[in-house]
């Protein structure tokens, strides 16, 4: 064996070791964690918010050296400003770890009981999932939100970051389990895996006896590399190619008022509109409104060839384009021929995230509900709602677009499994 | 390349195109499917249990084909015997595919309903699945067992048994099939897998972009190759190592009875017991009465040095024997020192899947049901409840011992998920 073979051989191992070390210690901590009470729990992120504030000149000294590795290595201002910290933003993180302090826990709820005819009383009663890992890019703030939000469940969390920010999110690290120590739960309750190597991420994802949980949050090739690396169940979210139906009923300010918020109040995320379907009915007086205040607020249009004859000028809409997820200030436009249509066309193209029909059509309302069977289905809303504070989970550890465990906006209850309990008084089975 | 080379590539090629039509055809199916009434999935379940009797001959004809080639495979009495159906047998398929019509239907159950400060209503309605696959071995009542469950909850099936029941299972799919199109749902709702080679499984488990759950039911070895070879999530059922922990307040004779039908019943299921925790306190006088009732039921007891000092003549229990799931008429006897240790020895080997605690006292009662995470967890009652009929599901698909989607007996709720519908009047996203 080469030198250089051997050296890589070992430090192989040395990750291998290391990783399987942090593991077992998360699955002992998630034990002792699953035991603890609310207050415990609750204790130590209102700590791990009071640390934050008192380890701010720290914190932000080494957020100070991942922005000097940055600018060595010459990355775009987008991307440093994502890796940056300030103290308004420390405190604002800080505040949102107050936040899901004050949400109600979700551990211990009985969600169902009942009772059997031999007597036995039989319940579902919320516990934690165990220990879920994080794998993430670069933004810091994700380490004490994702932290916060496992610990008020009682998980224990892994976390692993983008190698941009490994000083920053190190030293939140530390400050977090320092808090948990001092709230008397375990602090290996929150660990930050040290190296960065694509490597300990393919080790960490073969770790199914430990790691119940897997939530990638990045872009899709990040996303999609851990799926098909993962032993462990992933949680995983594509992307977000939203509808808005515009039914030959609907009211037209209603419509140009929603369909505007859903496609410019912020282009670049996961709920915004991609596609717009116009009933053929409504079209020819619709279209050029909505036509005349896209153009206003810079969007540009790709229409089908309906679209196309009544608002002369716009772009032809290829094939690909339906399929896309712009996340820019681009929407495609199609004429359809009624609900069926527009539901045909959500099922084939569409990716399962948000869609929504404007009517004042109740059949029709009713109709696209139960035909819809995307994540998030609306009547007379933006799709920017499809969120998991807009929606009322009161945070949002991330968005799935697959079926299994959850669908959706993800919060706390999505962080929890449950188990049945059984009351009796001397039962056997015949 | 050589001509064995080439005649295998045109087979691997032959039945990946065939699993990925299969596949297309289930989803397309699916979608259909989600839409179609509970009347219409009803009555297609009542066709089939009709179907089933209507077309014994066929059936069993086809069935003692199969017969006919495990006899000349020399397979065993007991393999044989499981392969095996007849009149009754089918009768009993039959019977319970009517009684899972008489279900509640899960789908378009709307599980919660709350109003956001915005006036948006919220909800989360239950939706199919989509595509499940079964993977299974030798028991043709699967078969129809498992399609009646899947349709009943909205989801499309492909269904992959054994090879020694591929004609038998090939005839029911093509009962079920007619049925389905009789009654007015896509015939490829229910899709039965031709061909039995290993490749096809495993060109199965990769089409993660048609399938959203595959189910493994048999053996270990069976359940590793799928979670290890598989891109799509899979809820599996791995071991049942089963405690009762006789606390020192128990009834004695509460005690006796509970342990015995835990363990005796069926010891070759899942949740029979394994390990028999006692407390130091009620052992000198409760084990040698135990002792005497399982040696007369012909069970084998393998004890700690406390119980053999207690019990002499009991074998040692080795490391090996916590950990073991006997499935037969073997228990393992520890006496511990109470509540803790015996928590601590569940969590250690036990295998979450079903634990029950004999006590008349109120506090242990609670520590134990809050301090046990299985996916069962009982007072007073025995572990042969854990299951989907006892627990008062209706029905059951399967156990799940990992903690993603569902925990425990799996019924028809868990073959579904949940979308959020969102109802406003115009509500945009500030």
């Amino acid at each position: 064996m080469s030198d250089i073979k051997a050296k890589n051989k070992s430090k192989d191992t040395r990750i291998s070791t290391l990783l399987r070390e942090i593991a077992e210690k998360a699955k002992t901590a998630s034990q002792k964690l699953a035991r603890t009470g609310t207050e415990a729990r609750n204790k130590a992120l209102l700590g791990m918010a009071q640390g934050l504030i008192d380890n701010a000149p720290y914190i932000l000294d080494e957020n100070a050296k991942d922005l000097a590795a940055a600018a060595a290595k010459r990355l775009s201002g987008a991307m440093t400003d994502r890796l940056r910290l300030d103290t308004a933003r420390l405190e604002k993180i800080a505040l949102g770890l107050g936040e899901v302090a004050a949400l109600p826990d979700p551990v211990g709820e009985v969600v169902r009981m009942w009772r059997r005819p031999n007597g036995l009383q039989v319940g579902r009663m919320r516990i934690p999932l165990g220990v879920i890992a994080i794998i993430y890019e670069s933004r810091p703030n994700v380490t004490a939100d994702a932290a916060g939000l496992c610990v008020k469940s009682g998980n224990a969390v892994i976390l692993r970051g983008g190698s941009e920010t490994i000083r920053t999110n190190v030293a939140i690290g530390e400050v977090l389990r320092r808090a948990s120590r001092e709230a008397g739960i375990p602090e290996d309750s929150v660990q930050i895996i040290p190296v960065t190597d694509r490597d300990a991420v393919l080790e960490m994802l073969r770790l199914e006896e430990y790691i119940d949980l897997v939530i990638p949050r990045g872009g899709e090739g990040l996303i999609r590399f851990v799926a098909e690396n993962s032993r462990i169940p992933v949680l995983k979210h594509y992307k977000g190619v939203c509808h808005i139906f515009v039914d030959e009923s609907a009211d037209e300010d209603m419509a140009e008022k929603i369909s505007l918020n859903a496609k410019v109040s912020r282009p670049g995320v996961c709920n915004a509109l991609e596609t717009l379907l116009v009933h053929e009915n409504i079209a020819p007086a619709f279209l050029p409104r909505i036509a005349r205040a896209f153009e206003a607020a810079g969007v540009e249009l790709r229409g089908c060839a309906a679209t196309r004859e009544i608002i002369p000028g716009v772009k032809e809409a290829t094939e690909a384009d339906w399929y896309e997820e712009y996340l820019d200030l681009i929407l495609s436009v199609k004429v359809v021929s009624g609900l069926e249509e527009a539901i045909a066309h959500i099922e084939k193209y569409g990716s399962m995230h948000t869609e929504s029909i404007i009517t004042q059509d109740y059949g029709n309302a009713r109709a696209f509900v139960d035909g819809v069977n995307s994540s998030a289905v609306m009547v007379n809303a933006s799709t920017r709602f499809a969120d998991g504070f807009e929606l009322g989970l009161g945070a949002e550890i991330g968005i799935s677009t697959s079926r299994l465990h959850a669908f959706g906006p993800m919060g706390l209850e999505e962080l929890t499994t449950t188990k049945f309990i059984v009351f009796g008084e001397g039962q056997v089975r015949e």
